[in-house]
């Protein structure tokens, strides 16, 4: 595959979405190696943070209490944080040609906030009309999985780490019901915007979702290269 | 001076604002001791802060580098602190009855981030009518001061507490052209909406600014009270 052409100058913007446990930093890795291989220049990147001003704000939404901040404020936070990220990160990455691969963005808000926490996607929008604008992802792959599933995964991870410094598992301690409003989120997205969404069964070995994820980038982003 | 009855069972909200240096944390102190000694029940706050979980955010707004943030991610942090001070503190002292002085409010945001930093008065609206809605201070007393003598008393205030933990003087150490246009902000808003606002004098001793802040506050707050 040739690098696509039609948009000379500016790189893909593709985001990984789902709850947690479903997969996305392994797929990203993955999938950034796969197009490397094809000869795109690629950057990976995540949410909340990717910037170091994103970062310092990062801490403040992964750990500690629980129900710490109200679900206006911690969205509040993630586009502050977000605004950062497209600043500092994602919008020079895409200028130079890159292909930024995000773990998480704007429809995380919508899912974890608007639909888990229950602020309304209309509120999330507002917001993001606002801050973002127009700017949107080329291809969003949502990794789907039951909510059971993902924490038992999530949680066999924490068990992984403990002893590491910093805990980063606030959302993954929130009700099993607040997960389910989150996964009932991400597909109502995906309904809404099928041009943009893709959701793949994550509840797979992680081979096989890679292949899938890779062979959507194809199909969707390389359709129009010559 | 009864307290007033027009409104029962809701206090009053009255902020102060102005630039640095203007003593308006002095003047809250004053103006605090004043109302109480007319029986009122009187809290104080500030901003950013004014609640546990909005002084964690006020840490990354007061200190660090000058342009660590970007006007819009700056102008959320602030909203993000806003609203959890509202819900933590200023609603539910203002629903028990009390009269809340607070250091600083939205008006702050309009002009450092709107007017300062150029970010524009209809964005911070936007953002405002999202987050805040239709809360407003029944009472908003600008403190109005020469910003070079504004900054000279900020400075001689800084050089007190040389040796203090944690310097809060970000804001200060912008340049002297941003100030400008804070002080130009504060005195648009305030021709925008004289039945809120009064713009006082600052550049007077202390106690002249007291005396005057406290008529102001007698005569607009408590003109309906039998």
């Amino acid at each position: 595959m040739d690098p696509p052409s039609e948009r000379p100058g500016r790189g893909r913007f593709i985001t990984l979405e789902g709850g947690e446990g479903a997969g996305k930093s392994t797929q990203v890795h993955i999938l950034a190696g796969a197009l490397r291989r094809r000869g795109l220049s690629v950057v990976t990147t995540r949410e909340p943070g990717g910037a170091p001003a994103a970062e310092e704000i990062r801490a403040l939404l992964v750990g500690g209490a629980v129900h710490r901040w109200s679900a206006m404020t911690e969205t509040l936070l993630h586009y502050a944080a977000r605004r950062e990220h497209l600043d500092a990160t994602i919008l020079p990455m895409l200028a130079a040609g890159a292909w930024v691969i995000c773990d998480r963005f704007a429809d995380s808000t919508t899912a974890y906030q608007g639909y888990g926490h229950g602020l309304g996607r209309d509120a999330v929008r507002a917001l993001h009309d606002l801050v973002v604008g127009a700017i949107r992802p080329d291809l969003t792959l949502i990794l789907d999985i039951p909510v059971e599933e993902g924490l038992a995964r999530a949680c066999r991870r924490a068990s992984d780490r403990v002893g590491a410094a910093g805990s980063e598992d606030r959302y993954e301690r929130m009700d099993r019901a607040f997960h389910e409003r989150v996964r009932h989120g991400f597909l109502a997205i995906a309904e809404g915007e099928p041009e943009r969404c893709i959701v793949v069964d994550a509840n797979r070995p992680p081979d096989r979702v890679a292949a899938e994820l890779e062979r959507c980038v194809l199909a969707r982003l390389t359709r129009d290269a010559p």
